[in-house]
Protein backbone atom coordinates (compact mmCIF):
# COMPACT_ATOMS: atom_id res chain seq x y z
CA UNK A 1 0.00 0.00 0.00
CA UNK A 2 1.29 3.50 -0.90
CA UNK A 3 0.71 6.03 1.10
CA UNK A 4 -0.48 9.59 -0.21
CA UNK A 5 -1.80 12.77 1.76
CA UNK A 6 -3.49 15.29 0.17
CA UNK A 7 -3.36 18.68 1.16
CA UNK A 8 -6.43 20.62 0.77
CA UNK A 9 -10.04 19.15 0.04
CA UNK A 10 -11.87 21.30 -2.40
CA UNK A 11 -13.11 20.20 -5.66
CA UNK A 12 -9.73 18.43 -7.04
CA UNK A 13 -8.37 17.70 -3.98
CA UNK A 14 -11.34 15.61 -2.93
CA UNK A 15 -11.30 14.60 -6.63
CA UNK A 16 -8.39 13.24 -5.91
CA UNK A 17 -9.17 11.19 -2.78
CA UNK A 18 -12.30 10.07 -4.04
CA UNK A 19 -10.97 8.21 -7.54
CA UNK A 20 -7.73 6.98 -5.57
CA UNK A 21 -7.95 3.43 -5.77
CA UNK A 22 -7.90 2.51 -2.24
CA UNK A 23 -6.80 -1.41 -2.65
CA UNK A 24 -3.40 0.41 -3.63
CA UNK A 25 -3.44 3.82 -1.69
CA UNK A 26 -3.88 4.62 2.06
CA UNK A 27 -5.43 8.26 1.64
CA UNK A 28 -4.86 11.05 3.92
CA UNK A 29 -6.38 14.19 4.42
CA UNK A 30 -5.55 17.74 5.58
CA UNK A 31 -8.13 20.96 5.13
CA UNK A 32 -9.11 23.47 7.72
CA UNK A 33 -12.49 22.36 7.62
CA UNK A 34 -13.57 19.74 9.72
CA UNK A 35 -16.71 19.33 8.25
CA UNK A 36 -15.10 18.82 4.86
CA UNK A 37 -12.32 16.53 6.98
CA UNK A 38 -15.86 14.56 8.53
CA UNK A 39 -17.51 14.32 4.91
CA UNK A 40 -13.96 12.75 3.37
CA UNK A 41 -13.97 10.06 6.02
CA UNK A 42 -18.25 9.43 5.80
CA UNK A 43 -17.35 9.13 1.73
CA UNK A 44 -14.35 6.62 2.53
CA UNK A 45 -12.68 9.18 0.26
CA UNK A 46 -10.00 9.39 3.50
CA UNK A 47 -8.98 6.82 6.13
CA UNK A 48 -7.70 9.37 8.17
CA UNK A 49 -7.33 13.27 8.33
CA UNK A 50 -3.76 15.02 9.64
CA UNK A 51 -3.76 18.17 11.46
CA UNK A 52 -0.63 19.36 9.62
CA UNK A 53 2.35 17.93 7.89
CA UNK A 54 4.28 16.89 10.76
CA UNK A 55 1.73 14.20 11.76
CA UNK A 56 2.36 12.82 8.38
CA UNK A 57 5.91 12.81 8.29
CA UNK A 58 5.90 11.12 11.94
CA UNK A 59 3.75 8.13 10.77
CA UNK A 60 5.64 7.76 7.26
CA UNK A 61 8.94 8.10 5.75
CA UNK A 62 7.80 7.51 2.11
CA UNK A 63 4.50 8.77 -0.03
CA UNK A 64 3.02 11.01 -2.11
CA UNK A 65 2.05 14.51 -0.75
CA UNK A 66 -0.40 16.35 -2.88
CA UNK A 67 -1.04 19.99 -2.57
CA UNK A 68 -4.14 21.37 -3.43
CA UNK A 69 -4.37 24.62 -2.20
CA UNK A 70 -3.85 28.24 -3.91
CA UNK A 71 -0.37 28.52 -5.40
CA UNK A 72 0.46 31.02 -1.64
CA UNK A 73 -0.80 28.39 0.37
CA UNK A 74 1.63 25.84 -1.11
CA UNK A 75 3.95 28.62 -0.65
CA UNK A 76 3.28 28.93 3.05
CA UNK A 77 3.35 25.63 4.09
CA UNK A 78 6.67 24.55 2.67
CA UNK A 79 8.03 27.94 4.16
CA UNK A 80 7.35 26.05 7.57
CA UNK A 81 7.93 22.25 6.34
CA UNK A 82 11.46 22.98 4.13
CA UNK A 83 12.40 19.60 5.59
CA UNK A 84 9.99 17.86 3.11
CA UNK A 85 11.88 19.09 -0.35
CA UNK A 86 14.78 16.53 -1.07
CA UNK A 87 13.05 13.96 0.43
CA UNK A 88 11.74 10.10 -0.63
CA UNK A 89 8.77 11.93 -0.85
CA UNK A 90 6.94 12.61 -3.97
CA UNK A 91 5.37 16.14 -4.28
CA UNK A 92 3.18 17.90 -6.43
CA UNK A 93 0.36 20.53 -6.89
CA UNK A 94 -2.12 21.11 -8.96
CA UNK A 95 -2.10 25.08 -9.58
CA UNK A 96 -3.04 26.67 -12.51
CA UNK A 97 0.07 28.78 -12.26
CA UNK A 98 3.61 27.74 -11.08
CA UNK A 99 5.98 30.71 -11.79
CA UNK A 100 5.48 31.90 -7.90
CA UNK A 101 6.14 28.47 -6.70
CA UNK A 102 8.80 27.98 -8.84
CA UNK A 103 10.43 31.13 -7.76
CA UNK A 104 10.12 30.18 -4.37
CA UNK A 105 11.65 26.29 -4.74
CA UNK A 106 14.34 27.87 -7.35
CA UNK A 107 17.25 27.48 -4.55
CA UNK A 108 16.57 24.00 -3.18
CA UNK A 109 16.40 22.60 -6.67
CA UNK A 110 13.99 20.46 -5.14
CA UNK A 111 14.62 16.40 -6.85
CA UNK A 112 11.52 15.42 -5.47
CA UNK A 113 9.32 18.31 -6.19
CA UNK A 114 7.11 17.86 -9.65
CA UNK A 115 4.53 20.24 -10.89
CA UNK A 116 0.74 19.20 -12.11
CA UNK A 117 -1.98 21.10 -13.48
CA UNK A 118 -5.36 19.17 -13.83
CA UNK A 119 -6.77 20.55 -17.05
CA UNK A 120 -10.48 21.22 -15.22
CA UNK A 121 -13.27 23.19 -14.98
CA UNK A 122 -12.41 26.29 -12.38
CA UNK A 123 -15.89 27.92 -11.64
CA UNK A 124 -17.17 25.16 -9.44
CA UNK A 125 -15.25 24.62 -6.23
CA UNK A 126 -15.74 22.96 -2.77
CA UNK A 127 -15.67 19.18 -2.13
CA UNK A 128 -19.12 19.18 -2.22
CA UNK A 129 -18.61 19.24 -6.13
CA UNK A 130 -15.43 16.81 -6.14
CA UNK A 131 -16.41 13.51 -7.75
CA UNK A 132 -14.98 10.25 -8.46
CA UNK A 133 -13.40 9.94 -12.28
CA UNK A 134 -13.31 13.74 -12.36
CA UNK A 135 -9.43 12.85 -14.42
CA UNK A 136 -10.91 10.43 -16.44
CA UNK A 137 -9.78 11.73 -20.19
CA UNK A 138 -9.09 15.44 -18.27
CA UNK A 139 -5.79 16.86 -20.01
CA UNK A 140 -3.24 17.14 -17.27
CA UNK A 141 0.22 19.55 -17.56
CA UNK A 142 2.74 17.92 -15.41
CA UNK A 143 6.43 19.82 -15.38
CA UNK A 144 9.94 18.13 -14.47
CA UNK A 145 11.52 21.33 -13.15
CA UNK A 146 14.22 19.59 -10.87
CA UNK A 147 12.73 16.44 -10.55
CA UNK A 148 14.48 13.02 -10.29
CA UNK A 149 13.41 10.26 -12.27
CA UNK A 150 11.68 8.26 -9.65
CA UNK A 151 9.80 11.23 -8.31
CA UNK A 152 8.51 12.26 -11.69
CA UNK A 153 7.56 8.68 -12.69
CA UNK A 154 5.86 8.32 -9.44
CA UNK A 155 3.72 11.30 -9.99
CA UNK A 156 3.14 10.73 -13.65
CA UNK A 157 1.63 7.15 -13.17
CA UNK A 158 -0.05 8.90 -10.19
CA UNK A 159 -2.69 10.54 -12.85
CA UNK A 160 -2.26 7.87 -15.50
CA UNK A 161 -4.51 5.50 -12.67
CA UNK A 162 -6.58 8.38 -12.65
CA UNK A 163 -6.82 8.12 -16.24
CA UNK A 164 -5.65 11.55 -17.13
CA UNK A 165 -4.49 12.75 -20.57
CA UNK A 166 -0.82 13.61 -19.56
CA UNK A 167 1.45 15.80 -21.06
CA UNK A 168 4.61 17.49 -20.63
CA UNK A 169 5.68 21.12 -20.42
CA UNK A 170 8.23 23.54 -19.31
CA UNK A 171 7.24 25.48 -16.34
CA UNK A 172 8.29 28.53 -18.60
CA UNK A 173 6.00 26.88 -21.25
CA UNK A 174 2.95 26.38 -19.23
CA UNK A 175 2.90 29.61 -18.04
CA UNK A 176 3.34 31.46 -21.22
CA UNK A 177 0.37 28.88 -22.56
CA UNK A 178 -1.81 29.36 -19.96
CA UNK A 179 -1.73 33.00 -19.66
CA UNK A 180 -3.45 33.64 -22.73
CA UNK A 181 -5.53 30.57 -22.77
CA UNK A 182 -6.79 30.51 -19.18
CA UNK A 183 -5.82 33.31 -17.25
CA UNK A 184 -6.30 36.24 -19.80
CA UNK A 185 -10.02 34.72 -20.24
CA UNK A 186 -10.61 35.15 -16.76
CA UNK A 187 -9.16 38.60 -16.07
CA UNK A 188 -11.24 39.89 -18.89
CA UNK A 189 -14.32 37.71 -17.37
CA UNK A 190 -14.42 40.00 -14.11
CA UNK A 191 -13.59 42.99 -16.29
CA UNK A 192 -16.52 42.44 -18.76
CA UNK A 193 -19.06 41.40 -15.75
CA UNK A 194 -17.74 44.81 -13.77
CA UNK A 195 -18.17 46.74 -16.81
CA UNK A 196 -21.69 45.84 -17.46
CA UNK A 197 -22.85 46.32 -13.67
CA UNK A 198 -21.46 49.67 -13.46
CA UNK A 199 -23.68 50.74 -16.52
CA UNK A 200 -26.83 49.29 -14.27
CA UNK A 201 -27.58 46.81 -16.86
CA UNK A 202 -29.73 43.99 -15.33
CA UNK A 203 -27.76 41.33 -16.66
CA UNK A 204 -30.07 38.38 -16.05
CA UNK A 205 -32.79 40.19 -17.85
CA UNK A 206 -30.52 41.38 -21.74
CA UNK A 207 -27.67 38.80 -21.67
CA UNK A 208 -27.45 36.78 -24.96
CA UNK A 209 -26.52 33.26 -25.31
CA UNK A 210 -22.80 34.50 -25.28
CA UNK A 211 -22.55 35.83 -22.06
CA UNK A 212 -22.81 33.09 -20.26
CA UNK A 213 -19.67 31.56 -20.32
CA UNK A 214 -18.52 34.64 -19.25
CA UNK A 215 -20.85 34.94 -16.05
CA UNK A 216 -19.77 31.37 -15.71
CA UNK A 217 -15.74 31.99 -15.21
CA UNK A 218 -16.39 35.78 -13.26
CA UNK A 219 -17.67 33.16 -10.67
CA UNK A 220 -14.44 31.24 -10.09
CA UNK A 221 -12.98 31.71 -6.74
CA UNK A 222 -11.54 35.06 -6.08
CA UNK A 223 -9.03 33.48 -3.67
CA UNK A 224 -7.77 31.13 -6.40
CA UNK A 225 -8.00 33.81 -8.90
CA UNK A 226 -6.42 36.49 -7.41
CA UNK A 227 -3.30 34.09 -6.69
CA UNK A 228 -2.73 33.29 -10.43
CA UNK A 229 -3.14 36.42 -11.36
CA UNK A 230 -0.17 37.23 -8.79
CA UNK A 231 1.76 34.35 -9.47
CA UNK A 232 1.58 35.01 -13.44
CA UNK A 233 1.28 38.49 -13.65
CA UNK A 234 4.06 39.72 -15.86
CA UNK A 235 2.61 37.35 -19.01
CA UNK A 236 -0.51 37.88 -18.60
CA UNK A 237 0.15 41.82 -18.73
CA UNK A 238 2.27 41.06 -21.60
CA UNK A 239 -1.11 39.40 -23.14
CA UNK A 240 -3.41 41.73 -21.95
CA UNK A 241 -1.38 44.89 -23.97
CA UNK A 242 -1.62 42.25 -27.33
CA UNK A 243 -5.23 41.66 -26.67
CA UNK A 244 -5.95 45.74 -26.40
CA UNK A 245 -4.23 45.87 -29.35
CA UNK A 246 -6.42 43.72 -31.21
CA UNK A 247 -9.29 45.29 -29.77
CA UNK A 248 -8.11 48.69 -30.71
CA UNK A 249 -7.08 47.55 -34.71
CA UNK A 250 -10.63 46.14 -34.80
CA UNK A 251 -12.69 49.22 -33.97
CA UNK A 252 -10.10 51.00 -36.44
CA UNK A 253 -11.75 49.02 -38.93
CA UNK A 254 -14.70 49.13 -37.63
CA UNK A 255 -14.66 52.91 -38.14
CA UNK A 256 -13.18 53.06 -41.93
CA UNK A 257 -15.56 53.89 -44.41
CA UNK A 258 -14.26 50.46 -46.30
CA UNK A 259 -17.39 47.91 -45.69
CA UNK A 260 -14.85 44.79 -46.43
CA UNK A 261 -11.52 45.77 -44.60
CA UNK A 262 -13.40 44.86 -41.06
CA UNK A 263 -14.96 41.81 -42.51
CA UNK A 264 -11.77 40.41 -43.77
CA UNK A 265 -9.72 40.91 -40.59
CA UNK A 266 -12.51 38.80 -38.94
CA UNK A 267 -12.56 36.13 -41.52
CA UNK A 268 -8.58 35.85 -40.70
CA UNK A 269 -8.98 35.82 -37.09
CA UNK A 270 -11.30 33.14 -37.94
CA UNK A 271 -9.41 30.66 -39.85
CA UNK A 272 -7.62 30.72 -36.25
CA UNK A 273 -10.75 28.41 -34.72
CA UNK A 274 -11.79 26.83 -37.89
CA UNK B 1 -54.95 34.33 -44.52
CA UNK B 2 -52.32 36.86 -43.95
CA UNK B 3 -49.32 37.32 -46.67
CA UNK B 4 -46.02 37.71 -45.31
CA UNK B 5 -42.33 38.33 -46.98
CA UNK B 6 -39.57 37.04 -44.75
CA UNK B 7 -36.35 38.26 -46.84
CA UNK B 8 -33.28 36.17 -45.90
CA UNK B 9 -33.75 32.76 -45.20
CA UNK B 10 -30.85 32.23 -42.84
CA UNK B 11 -30.94 31.05 -39.17
CA UNK B 12 -33.17 33.60 -37.78
CA UNK B 13 -35.32 33.90 -41.63
CA UNK B 14 -35.35 30.39 -42.19
CA UNK B 15 -36.74 29.83 -38.15
CA UNK B 16 -39.36 32.59 -38.83
CA UNK B 17 -40.71 30.70 -42.02
CA UNK B 18 -40.76 27.66 -40.35
CA UNK B 19 -42.22 28.46 -37.07
CA UNK B 20 -45.19 30.28 -38.86
CA UNK B 21 -48.58 28.70 -38.37
CA UNK B 22 -49.28 27.90 -42.06
CA UNK B 23 -53.32 27.70 -41.40
CA UNK B 24 -52.73 31.79 -40.67
CA UNK B 25 -50.34 33.00 -42.91
CA UNK B 26 -48.91 32.78 -47.01
CA UNK B 27 -44.86 32.75 -46.27
CA UNK B 28 -43.08 34.08 -49.04
CA UNK B 29 -39.46 34.15 -49.23
CA UNK B 30 -36.49 36.02 -50.67
CA UNK B 31 -33.08 35.35 -50.89
CA UNK B 32 -30.02 35.18 -52.55
CA UNK B 33 -29.22 31.66 -52.41
CA UNK B 34 -32.01 29.51 -55.41
CA UNK B 35 -30.70 26.26 -53.21
CA UNK B 36 -32.10 27.56 -50.35
CA UNK B 37 -35.46 28.68 -51.52
CA UNK B 38 -35.66 25.37 -53.12
CA UNK B 39 -34.77 23.81 -49.50
CA UNK B 40 -37.59 25.88 -47.90
CA UNK B 41 -39.97 25.27 -50.60
CA UNK B 42 -39.17 21.83 -50.14
CA UNK B 43 -39.49 21.85 -46.23
CA UNK B 44 -43.08 23.92 -46.52
CA UNK B 45 -41.93 26.29 -44.83
CA UNK B 46 -42.65 29.10 -48.00
CA UNK B 47 -45.12 28.18 -50.36
CA UNK B 48 -43.36 30.95 -53.23
CA UNK B 49 -40.51 32.69 -53.96
CA UNK B 50 -39.94 36.32 -55.12
CA UNK B 51 -36.97 37.83 -56.48
CA UNK B 52 -37.56 40.91 -55.25
CA UNK B 53 -40.02 43.51 -53.32
CA UNK B 54 -41.49 45.01 -55.99
CA UNK B 55 -42.78 41.30 -57.02
CA UNK B 56 -44.31 40.96 -53.50
CA UNK B 57 -45.52 44.51 -53.27
CA UNK B 58 -47.69 43.42 -57.48
CA UNK B 59 -49.37 40.81 -55.67
CA UNK B 60 -50.22 41.91 -52.00
CA UNK B 61 -51.45 45.85 -50.91
CA UNK B 62 -51.15 44.57 -47.01
CA UNK B 63 -49.03 41.98 -45.00
CA UNK B 64 -45.95 41.65 -43.14
CA UNK B 65 -42.31 42.38 -44.48
CA UNK B 66 -39.64 40.82 -42.14
CA UNK B 67 -35.98 41.80 -42.85
CA UNK B 68 -33.66 38.75 -41.74
CA UNK B 69 -30.53 40.26 -43.39
CA UNK B 70 -27.29 41.91 -41.86
CA UNK B 71 -28.10 45.68 -40.79
CA UNK B 72 -26.05 47.39 -44.22
CA UNK B 73 -28.45 44.87 -45.77
CA UNK B 74 -31.46 45.86 -44.88
CA UNK B 75 -30.73 49.60 -45.59
CA UNK B 76 -29.63 48.90 -48.99
CA UNK B 77 -32.43 47.19 -50.09
CA UNK B 78 -34.98 49.54 -48.50
CA UNK B 79 -32.87 52.60 -50.56
CA UNK B 80 -34.06 50.41 -53.62
CA UNK B 81 -37.65 50.67 -52.88
CA UNK B 82 -38.48 53.45 -50.20
CA UNK B 83 -41.81 53.42 -51.49
CA UNK B 84 -42.78 50.61 -48.69
CA UNK B 85 -41.83 52.97 -46.12
CA UNK B 86 -45.67 54.61 -44.57
CA UNK B 87 -47.94 52.19 -46.52
CA UNK B 88 -50.11 49.11 -44.64
CA UNK B 89 -47.31 46.60 -44.80
CA UNK B 90 -46.12 46.14 -41.41
CA UNK B 91 -42.08 45.71 -41.61
CA UNK B 92 -39.66 44.09 -38.90
CA UNK B 93 -36.17 43.35 -38.79
CA UNK B 94 -34.32 41.00 -36.27
CA UNK B 95 -30.91 42.74 -36.58
CA UNK B 96 -28.44 42.51 -32.94
CA UNK B 97 -27.88 46.62 -33.88
CA UNK B 98 -30.45 49.35 -35.22
CA UNK B 99 -28.26 52.30 -34.79
CA UNK B 100 -27.18 52.64 -38.51
CA UNK B 101 -30.67 51.63 -39.36
CA UNK B 102 -32.54 54.01 -37.23
CA UNK B 103 -30.57 56.77 -38.83
CA UNK B 104 -30.90 55.87 -41.87
CA UNK B 105 -34.95 55.53 -41.35
CA UNK B 106 -35.04 58.83 -39.88
CA UNK B 107 -35.65 61.09 -42.11
CA UNK B 108 -39.19 58.89 -42.87
CA UNK B 109 -40.17 58.61 -39.48
CA UNK B 110 -41.49 55.67 -40.78
CA UNK B 111 -45.25 54.47 -39.41
CA UNK B 112 -44.98 51.03 -40.79
CA UNK B 113 -41.52 50.13 -39.06
CA UNK B 114 -41.14 48.27 -35.89
CA UNK B 115 -37.34 46.63 -34.91
CA UNK B 116 -37.27 43.14 -33.54
CA UNK B 117 -34.42 41.61 -31.77
CA UNK B 118 -34.63 38.09 -31.15
CA UNK B 119 -32.06 37.01 -28.57
CA UNK B 120 -30.58 33.93 -29.83
CA UNK B 121 -27.52 32.56 -29.93
CA UNK B 122 -25.19 33.45 -33.06
CA UNK B 123 -22.62 31.20 -33.67
CA UNK B 124 -24.49 29.18 -36.10
CA UNK B 125 -25.68 30.93 -38.70
CA UNK B 126 -27.41 29.56 -42.29
CA UNK B 127 -31.25 28.01 -43.27
CA UNK B 128 -29.56 24.46 -42.36
CA UNK B 129 -29.40 25.50 -38.66
CA UNK B 130 -32.82 26.84 -38.99
CA UNK B 131 -35.83 25.52 -36.96
CA UNK B 132 -39.56 25.24 -36.01
CA UNK B 133 -40.10 26.79 -32.48
CA UNK B 134 -37.23 28.30 -32.63
CA UNK B 135 -38.18 31.46 -30.67
CA UNK B 136 -40.38 29.26 -28.07
CA UNK B 137 -39.82 31.30 -24.65
CA UNK B 138 -36.76 33.02 -26.32
CA UNK B 139 -36.50 36.90 -25.52
CA UNK B 140 -37.19 39.46 -27.93
CA UNK B 141 -36.62 43.09 -28.33
CA UNK B 142 -38.93 45.12 -29.97
CA UNK B 143 -38.27 48.83 -30.31
CA UNK B 144 -41.80 50.94 -31.46
CA UNK B 145 -39.72 54.10 -32.68
CA UNK B 146 -41.75 56.09 -35.48
CA UNK B 147 -44.21 53.09 -35.57
CA UNK B 148 -48.38 53.48 -35.48
CA UNK B 149 -49.96 51.13 -32.67
CA UNK B 150 -51.45 49.08 -35.56
CA UNK B 151 -48.73 48.06 -37.01
CA UNK B 152 -46.24 47.89 -34.07
CA UNK B 153 -49.15 45.41 -32.54
CA UNK B 154 -49.21 43.64 -35.67
CA UNK B 155 -45.47 42.80 -35.02
CA UNK B 156 -46.04 42.56 -31.63
CA UNK B 157 -48.28 39.43 -32.06
CA UNK B 158 -46.36 38.03 -34.98
CA UNK B 159 -43.71 37.00 -32.00
CA UNK B 160 -46.35 36.01 -29.76
CA UNK B 161 -47.26 33.91 -31.95
CA UNK B 162 -44.06 32.17 -32.50
CA UNK B 163 -43.79 32.22 -28.18
CA UNK B 164 -41.69 34.78 -27.88
CA UNK B 165 -40.92 36.63 -24.62
CA UNK B 166 -41.45 40.03 -25.80
CA UNK B 167 -39.77 42.74 -23.93
CA UNK B 168 -39.92 46.36 -24.75
CA UNK B 169 -36.94 49.06 -25.38
CA UNK B 170 -36.43 52.06 -26.83
CA UNK B 171 -33.76 52.04 -29.63
CA UNK B 172 -30.84 53.94 -27.11
CA UNK B 173 -31.59 51.55 -24.45
CA UNK B 174 -31.61 48.55 -27.01
CA UNK B 175 -27.98 49.78 -28.41
CA UNK B 176 -26.64 50.70 -24.70
CA UNK B 177 -27.66 47.47 -23.23
CA UNK B 178 -26.52 45.15 -26.14
CA UNK B 179 -23.20 47.14 -26.66
CA UNK B 180 -22.32 46.14 -23.49
CA UNK B 181 -23.68 42.44 -22.64
CA UNK B 182 -23.64 40.96 -26.46
CA UNK B 183 -21.39 43.41 -29.13
CA UNK B 184 -18.65 43.96 -26.49
CA UNK B 185 -18.52 40.03 -25.61
CA UNK B 186 -18.14 39.17 -29.59
CA UNK B 187 -15.09 41.84 -30.21
CA UNK B 188 -13.44 40.41 -26.79
CA UNK B 189 -13.69 36.90 -28.67
CA UNK B 190 -12.03 37.93 -31.65
CA UNK B 191 -9.94 39.58 -29.97
CA UNK B 192 -8.53 37.46 -27.57
CA UNK B 193 -8.52 34.39 -30.41
CA UNK B 194 -6.43 36.41 -32.13
CA UNK B 195 -3.93 37.39 -29.77
CA UNK B 196 -3.69 33.06 -29.26
CA UNK B 197 -3.38 32.34 -32.39
CA UNK B 198 -0.30 35.27 -32.93
CA UNK B 199 1.41 33.44 -29.54
CA UNK B 200 1.57 30.57 -31.80
CA UNK B 201 -0.39 28.78 -29.10
CA UNK B 202 -2.33 25.26 -30.20
CA UNK B 203 -5.56 26.46 -29.16
CA UNK B 204 -7.13 22.64 -29.40
CA UNK B 205 -4.58 21.20 -27.21
CA UNK B 206 -4.13 23.97 -24.38
CA UNK B 207 -7.89 25.61 -24.02
CA UNK B 208 -9.11 24.79 -20.52
CA UNK B 209 -13.03 24.79 -20.66
CA UNK B 210 -13.52 28.29 -20.12
CA UNK B 211 -11.83 29.18 -23.12
CA UNK B 212 -14.38 27.07 -25.36
CA UNK B 213 -17.08 30.03 -25.52
CA UNK B 214 -14.60 32.51 -26.52
CA UNK B 215 -14.12 29.78 -29.50
CA UNK B 216 -17.78 29.90 -30.39
CA UNK B 217 -18.46 33.55 -30.43
CA UNK B 218 -15.34 34.24 -32.80
CA UNK B 219 -16.88 31.77 -35.17
CA UNK B 220 -19.73 33.75 -35.22
CA UNK B 221 -20.43 35.49 -39.02
CA UNK B 222 -18.08 38.02 -40.31
CA UNK B 223 -20.63 39.64 -42.37
CA UNK B 224 -23.36 40.02 -39.86
CA UNK B 225 -20.58 40.88 -37.22
CA UNK B 226 -18.64 43.37 -38.99
CA UNK B 227 -21.74 45.15 -39.45
CA UNK B 228 -23.16 45.37 -35.92
CA UNK B 229 -19.67 46.58 -34.94
CA UNK B 230 -20.15 49.65 -37.71
CA UNK B 231 -23.46 50.05 -36.85
CA UNK B 232 -23.26 50.64 -33.24
CA UNK B 233 -19.51 51.94 -33.04
CA UNK B 234 -19.73 54.41 -30.43
CA UNK B 235 -21.24 52.76 -27.41
CA UNK B 236 -18.69 49.73 -28.44
CA UNK B 237 -15.92 51.98 -28.24
CA UNK B 238 -17.35 53.63 -24.88
CA UNK B 239 -17.65 50.73 -23.35
CA UNK B 240 -14.28 49.08 -24.32
CA UNK B 241 -12.74 52.38 -22.66
CA UNK B 242 -14.59 51.26 -19.21
CA UNK B 243 -13.51 47.49 -20.32
CA UNK B 244 -10.13 48.15 -20.67
CA UNK B 245 -9.95 50.45 -17.68
CA UNK B 246 -11.12 47.24 -15.21
CA UNK B 247 -8.68 45.07 -16.83
CA UNK B 248 -5.96 47.49 -16.10
CA UNK B 249 -7.33 48.31 -12.52
CA UNK B 250 -7.44 44.38 -11.77
CA UNK B 251 -3.78 44.32 -12.80
CA UNK B 252 -2.72 46.89 -10.88
CA UNK B 253 -4.47 45.63 -7.77
CA UNK B 254 -2.55 42.27 -8.75
CA UNK B 255 1.01 44.27 -9.15
CA UNK B 256 0.58 45.18 -5.50
CA UNK B 257 2.35 43.34 -2.09
CA UNK B 258 -1.15 43.77 -0.36
CA UNK B 259 -2.40 40.31 -0.81
CA UNK B 260 -5.72 40.63 -0.18
CA UNK B 261 -6.78 43.82 -2.01
CA UNK B 262 -7.30 42.41 -5.35
CA UNK B 263 -9.28 39.49 -3.98
CA UNK B 264 -11.62 41.86 -2.11
CA UNK B 265 -11.81 43.53 -5.59
CA UNK B 266 -12.89 40.17 -7.27
CA UNK B 267 -15.32 39.30 -4.29
CA UNK B 268 -17.10 42.85 -5.08
CA UNK B 269 -17.39 42.25 -8.85
CA UNK B 270 -19.07 38.57 -8.17
CA UNK B 271 -21.44 39.85 -6.11
CA UNK B 272 -23.11 41.49 -10.02
CA UNK B 273 -23.10 37.68 -10.96
CA UNK B 274 -24.78 35.88 -7.81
Amino acid sequence: MKNILVIGLGLIGGSIAKSLNKTEFNVFGMDTSSQTIEKAINDKAIVQKFNNIEEFLVHNDDGIIVFATPPSTIIEIIESNRKILNTNFSITDVSSSKLNISKFLKGYQPKNFVFSHPIAGSHKSGYENSSKDFFNQKKLIISKYFSHDEHYQRIHDLWISLKADVLSLSIEEHEKFFSATSHLPHLISYALIKTINDKGIDIEKFSAGGLSEFIRLAKSSEILWSDIFKSNLENIEEDTKAFIKNMHDLLEEASKNDSKSLLKKIQLIKKGVS
